[in-house]
């Protein structure tokens, strides 16, 4: 494009004048410097937005009648599932191709993608037993709940488990960007922060939720209930010989089975709180407890003044 | 279909070879262990897409200039919130329906649910009325804010409280189920999570709001202010003599009018916060304190140690 | 329109007998109260849709591979950039006209808009610069992170900063209602709340994020660390001598380069963060604190107890 | 609503002043003249817009591969079709419930509606053999096809058809709106006008189409093939003693097997057109003729004269 | 934009290797000679697709229950057709505004513009009175109609009808370029042609309709009848002093009340066809004929041949 | 999938009972029956609605500010045209390699495919300079035609040669199938049908178009004009040995340059209408006219009888 043929091209007479050809140089400029732009013009980066669908039907796959149509029923149900699965993990096939192509060669990019969808398609059913297995527990474990529908429909710890127990499986199946795609949207549905690493046990329940955080290595087990703003994190960060982060390394809790922590409590480092033990509200807790431990916060005393003071 | 006939459906030459049928088998089955499917092939489930779109028309029509069509003006605005009004609230008395074929005979199902319908319409104009004490409450109650409209176009708490409110009255209405979707919208969208249960007065201010948690059997009077990360929740949770939780007590405090608590406070259990208290930031409280009180979290002290130690 | 005309409407034989033009004046008499509907007919609101598209463009053009199109190669990506540009700040000079509207005359608004909206164009290529700042400070800050594209795609700090970096410009332009619905945008996306007038320097990273919240008259410098749940708030909000709060005074904290401010921190008030400090969990600071700081909470001491007891 | 509290709404500052209200009302009072609104407010009227889902419903799941998803194989595309006829089938169930109750008392609305669809959801698999019929003779019969997929994928005499013989099966079953709006939609698209009364044989091709014209009481045998703008009509309306037209009785052709009728031609009245007969271009025809005809139009010479003059 | 900055984007590694940027060139060359582009910035084409939206709503309000919302009932119709009409009519109001800014300065544009859509919504109602009886004269004149309200909701003439009432109220407002895109959506929908400029009376009706033209200057009665292929058009072009068209004059047909024409008649110049006159099926006729004339075509004998000859 | 799992699928008790198993199976037996599926999994089939938006792209990128968008202007109008070309060569590569994989094997389907794209990106600004005298033949041929703007927007015989251009290279370049799915779309918008292999010269002007024909081999000049309803056709099919259609043999006619053939008008077979020849309406052709004819046909005599006689 010669610069004299877009020479009228600068002035718009509706009075914007944005001057286009130069932002648009600065901005190639300024990605060029960051490496932005694919080098190999043969590489496309996964999408948000597929992965919004993909996600979206899995849900409809898993609870038809509640995430999917909820008009379905008798001979309809499997023809929906069985379809919606078909077009979603065909979708998710191109979305792992996307994916894989930027760790190697382009030959056999094909058939791992298509194995991974293959095998994340045949850890499905497993899936959803271990759902309904905290389903169940939400159930049971919150006084405000009405219906075992009600926990299904709309609970957020729910929410958060369906995106946790998906993105999991394409984590050990070596899909790590799909995977944190996908606990993304659930992070910013719910407020819930699972990293896709994270090992949880069946019957886990998370009330309420916002502000909480399980870290990429924390592993946890059955029946463990966990309430907003709880932390499982890392404490410190091992730096390498050339001052870089090591990644990968064990750095979050382990918590046994049938564990409470209540709201606000912070666990930081690879740490394990053992089986039957109640973390209280705002404990911080950066050591490990025996099993059937009762933490609480020794309080900060509250003072009382009279009304008028300042804060 | 028997399984001669579909006998060749299970190659697929692109090969992904996803073994549908036998996946779909297995959800199924997954399904019917967890009791999943409606027994009764006559029940619809409500509709998560259904309750978002006519929470939208309700924004839409209690503010019509803001919500709903920004170039609204003069004789239109009547007629945009009166047709509004009757596509959604025809859309809620379907959803109304849904929920309560699951309690009980179909026989009066259609004219109990056009009855919630029409009371819930005769709130809206109440509900109107309170939602704008909110948004002057906030306006009143925050330096940041620039004006009326921006309170009103974007403030979470405002956003909010309009989710509450609707949410409340369908609570009130014997609607509990489709109550808590519109609470988990609200809960979403602003990490405010109040149950449909809790009774709010008047001039209630939320700001910035993340991670509040407002428990179903709180009482908050009027003109309240609650920052983020405020909780009012139970301390505990009886056990009925079978072990199960019992539902429905009173286990939620009671914040009496004027009151401001700041955020990260924690209020836990039946008690009553006395009129015109401010309750500090951080506050742990368990315990009631009367009108006029002023509650501080004696702090633990800051240590404060040369750059370079680890933390 | 005759009450004589209309008396056949109030019956519906479908059952649900809304009484819609009771309910249509109620509501409009309590918009009247509440002054909510423009008095002039000529002043159109902003819409919080059109914004959200906006954004989405803007986003869309600073990431034309990984937030617009996926499939975007070599020749193709200057023209989209160029054809979103021009689109997205089209749209957004429409609603730039919105707010001015609502200030001055009429005659002016028109140029005013169309200089805001250049002015915001030209800043574009700095703004991306400066996120991309944004992103290696990420990438090098989280153990868990495994390439540079993951945090481009899913980070939410860097969606919420991007959000800022838009929003901050556009309050520097004097349009402040534009940018609190920005602002409001990422809050709700993420759980992460910056007023769009807090100034923020390069190389900034918020991990996890939920609940930070960073006040309009905050000061952040270079290379600064925040974990979720982060406070930069104000202490106590001024009166005036009318009793209404005192608008625009400088009242959050100030943060110099190279701090890192761990999970739970709350920072009150125009205090200093002196240079290279570390301020540790849950730490409560309303003073300054020197260069080199290490500020960490001396903690109450946790308890622990046999399983069984109560909390 | 009060005519006072309306006053101030007729005039719109913007400009438009569209004096609303008196429109709606002269709109209100030329509908309530015409009869144009049901009288009983139980009653709704199918829906163009359903009926064009349905019928892209129906078309995808006779055709999954051409018409439904292109990417369809193996063992995807019984699930697509099953799914697709569960939901398209429920839409036209919907459909032939409103049309039902013009016509008759509610109570046995329901059940009728449903027996339809049933039955209609069983002749589907008749109806595709014919198509499949019809497309052979296409290919067949014209020297432009290329290919037989270019044929299902694109020839408007086979979508003609498609149309019509769904909707000649819903004229059987009695719901002969829902016909003639499917119908309609063939002849939008196509330019070809069948009545779904029509009966038309197997092996059925209309070459190019647009301006075809076959009455309701026609008879077409099997491989007939007709061209653009051939009219199979009625020659006149006999009229009853109160001088209105008479319904329903026999009054267009009856095409015999192996008949051929080129481009343009008019055959009008309850003639008889004798098998294997060739019908000639534009030939105008109102009795019948003997198997084995040959009836060309005598023309009328055409005159040539030097270019220059007049036409 | 300098051509060496975008010197590398002319390679796609992917293979397509368009060479955008001569093309975009290449056609840019092409648009200007041929004037394509607005000369000036500040002018915006009327759009086909906003035409589209605009004529879809004014249906709906004119048939609010018929092609609205089917669901409508009682209260809620009004309310319906007052909040279509206020969007629809704005949105007009701003393609009329397009539409004059061709031709002339643009001070006063905006007020003609709302005169001309304020003329244009007074006219409806009785627009819709001429529709109502162009309905029952289907009704009364086609021995297949079932229903009236099959007439109304799916006959062609009635679609074409609809939209030429509505494209000629805005031809005699003088906004021609608006009211032949309106025509042209309705040619494209039913094949029938029919010039905004055409006068036509009340009570008219076109059956099956496909390949109907009617010329700008033609008038039509009262309770007129036209059958598919009638073309009512101008015989000749007069030529002006320079060689190019005269536009403008009289050239097309008058038919006089209660007259009928058979399918295929052809009627060129301005001729005059007597009031109840029936011209038969083929037709062609260039001069007038007095009230009461019977014309029909002496037909060119149909000559039958043996099965086996040639055609 | 075990027909024992399904046996109470069968049942549907909210009535329906489509009994889907049975015509599913059913529909896949028929589809056997015809070889309608695929054999190979892995071919795809070109998609129609794919065609639809890459012929929309094509449009807007030829006709930017008509057919694109309307508020373009200046500056912002080539990077639309860059990116909307982008965007939709990349759709049509797609579309293209579908086709491809039907006739050979498929390792060099990728790239003549990318071949087929390139060179028809090449020659779009030829075809957009034929249609533009296209455009200006029309504005000159039409007494109607108000504006070159007017007919650029909305006349048929510009929709349809649009269509025909960009098909028409598509089939030289080797893709006769996506050639004719686009020469439907244009049939069925436009009432007129040309096969994509007709050649067609300069400035052609079709004027309202409903039913003209024109076949695959015939050979039109430059500034010839065409009126609706002619037929360009074939007389007679040619056999082979095996009783099947000859196919690709010439056998439409040729039209030379500046010819003007009249509503209704039929040529047949292979013949040559001589340069500047006018063509009358409704006249029956089958022989070769030199060039300057005049043909008209020699009427029939209209009879005209007293009113009252039956037609």
């Amino acid at each position: 494009m010669s610069s004299h043929a877009r020479a009228g091209n600068g002035r718009n007479s509706a009075g914007l004048h944005l001057d286009l050809d130069r932002i648009v140089a600065e901005l190639r400029r300024s990605r060029q410097r960051a490496g932005q732009d694919c080098d190999s013009g043969a590489c496309e980066m996964p999408s948000r937005e597929a992965l919004r669908s993909i996600v979206e039907g899995l849900f409809a796959a898993l609870f038809p009648t509640h995430l999917g149509m909820p008009e379905l029923s008798g001979e309809g149900i499997d023809y929906f599932v069985g379809h919606t699965l078909d077009a979603t993990l065909r979708a998710l096939h191109q979305q792992v191709r996307r994916e894989l192509q930027f760790s190697g060669p382009c030959a056999s990019v094909d058939e791992r993608a298509a194995q991974i969808a293959r095998e994340f398609a045949a850890r499905l059913p497993n899936v959803h037993a271990l759902l309904e297995s905290d389903i169940h527990a939400a159930y049971q474990g919150d006084p405000a709940a009405k219906s075992i529908q009600e926990v299904r429909l709309c609970y957020p710890g729910i929410t958060a488990m369906t995106h946790h127990r998906l993105a999991h499986e394409l984590y050990l199946l070596q899909a790590p960007l799909l995977a944190r795609l996908i606990a993304e949207l659930a992070h910013s549905a719910t407020g819930i922060d699972i990293h896709p690493g994270a090992q949880i046990g069946e019957s886990f329940f998370i009330d309420h939720g916002t502000g909480v955080v399980i870290g990429e290595t924390a592993i946890i087990g059955r029946r463990v209930r966990v309430y907003q703003a709880v932390t499982l994190g890392a404490k410190s960060f091992p730096v390498g010989p050339g001052g870089e982060l090591v990644k990968g390394i064990p750095r979050h809790p382990i918590v046994e089975d049938d564990v409470v922590i209540y709201a606000g409590a912070t666990i930081l480092g690879r740490v394990t709180i053992g089986r039957g033990s109640i973390i209280g509200g705002n404990v911080w807790l950066t050591r490990s407890v025996p099993a059937g431990s009762n933490v609480t916060q020794m309080q900060a005393r509250s003072e009382v003044f009279d009304a008028g003071a300042g804060i």
